[in-house]
């Protein structure tokens, strides 16, 4: 494949996201490793000339993970001067077999669009693009050392994540269709790195009035089996 | 004054920003008019190649307000295609008087980042840059049709702006340094768009143990003279 010709792209900007999804009472991100050079980054990619802002997101994403609708939000543009490294960018481009002109449009300095995205862990298909060998999940406080300010861009979209947690109640994103009440205050802890009280937590959620309640499965145990909840639709 | 050249600025990338003032009980913005054109658009301007986003933003407020230290919150990175309108770029800069080249850079797609910022009213000394005839406050009910998707950066901002009121305890900086309950209480409802009640506002202020209460100022009808509070330094 050649290099990406300057002329199909947005000169100075690229986008970042933090796919955040949930499993095993975990709150974990999706991280890239690019070929032969160690290194370690969040997806992200470029907004073609005739392409929307969110449309560019969507079709990164898409490519990294197989899901078409994905919840979205924006958290910060990145535009300090030396957050880009342009050696950096040689040494990654170079790993992949590029032979990189002087003046290459990917050596440029960059702007950052973050996004982060919430997704069900269970839908995904992990799938690496053609810089990396690997994409995987990371726990968001074991994750290796990234490139350029990628971390404190992960700092603030978890933040975000944060502040957007009860006004937006997203928290349902990370979940299958169908959770039980524990599942649900488990990825509120995950989020917010703390524990929370179950009886003022399920008073908080039923109050809310955006669950619906669906029978119990009923198994051999089935007087123990907890509620399914669903969100219900907006 | 010969046109911008691109060489200097990032191309595609402009900022808006959604200046607010609070002034006799209404919360205004500033408007700028270009010469010769009846169009209205938010203050707003380019990012030099050797200059930080935020440092871009400050330069563009202190031109036209005199003003160093403004409280400034990024918002939202707009990229939609068809944000942008060359034919109406093409006629401000015709009506100023230059020329303007096929293929210019101006012309070019746009990307907006749109910040808003909280200033006091009083301290301002308004200045149109070399575009535009007037800069003056509108109160935001009652805005002139502005270019581009501005209102809808207006309307963005105004949303961000009442999320972060209680979280970010940023009401002060559209007030004096020294103000009576009362100012305050103005400033919210006006934010709000909403009465809020008198004695659960003041409870709920004082509870946040954010404020420091002064002497009242001895007067005639000292008696009845409010305490004017500040913000507590942090």
């Amino acid at each position: 494949m050649p290099l990406p010709e300057s002329s199909h792209y947005i000169p100075h900007l690229a986008y970042d996201s933090v796919v955040f999804g949930f499993s095993k009472g975990k709150l974990k991100i999706l991280v890239m490793e690019y070929h032969d050079t160690g290194l370690f980054a969040l997806p992200g990619g470029f907004v073609r000339k005739n392409e929307n802002l969110d449309d560019a997101v969507k079709r990164g994403l898409f490519e990294r993970t197989g899901l078409k609708e994905i919840y979205l939000e924006q958290v910060h543009l990145f535009g300090d001067i030396n957050r880009f490294d342009p050696a950096i960018m040689k040494r990654i481009l170079e790993a992949n077999g590029y032979s990189v002109p002087e003046n290459y449009w990917m050596l440029d300095r960059f702007f950052s669009i973050a996004y982060y995205a919430l997704i069900d862990w269970e839908k995904v298909t992990l799938k690496p693009d053609t810089l990396s060998d690997s994409i995987g999940w990371y726990e968001i406080d074991q994750l290796p050392d990234l490139i350029f300010d990628h971390k404190e861009i992960v700092n603030k979209a978890l933040l975000t994540l944060r502040e957007n947690l009860d006004k937006k109640l997203i928290g349902g994103n990370l979940l299958p269709e169908k959770f039980t009440m524990n599942e649900l205050q488990s990825v509120y802890e995950a989020i917010l790195g703390q524990k929370i009280r179950r009886t003022s937590f399920q008073r908080k959620m039923l109050s809310l009035d955006i669950l619906d309640r669906h029978e119990k499965l009923f198994t051999g145990k089935s007087h123990k089996a907890p509620y399914l909840y669903s969100f219900k639709s907006t």
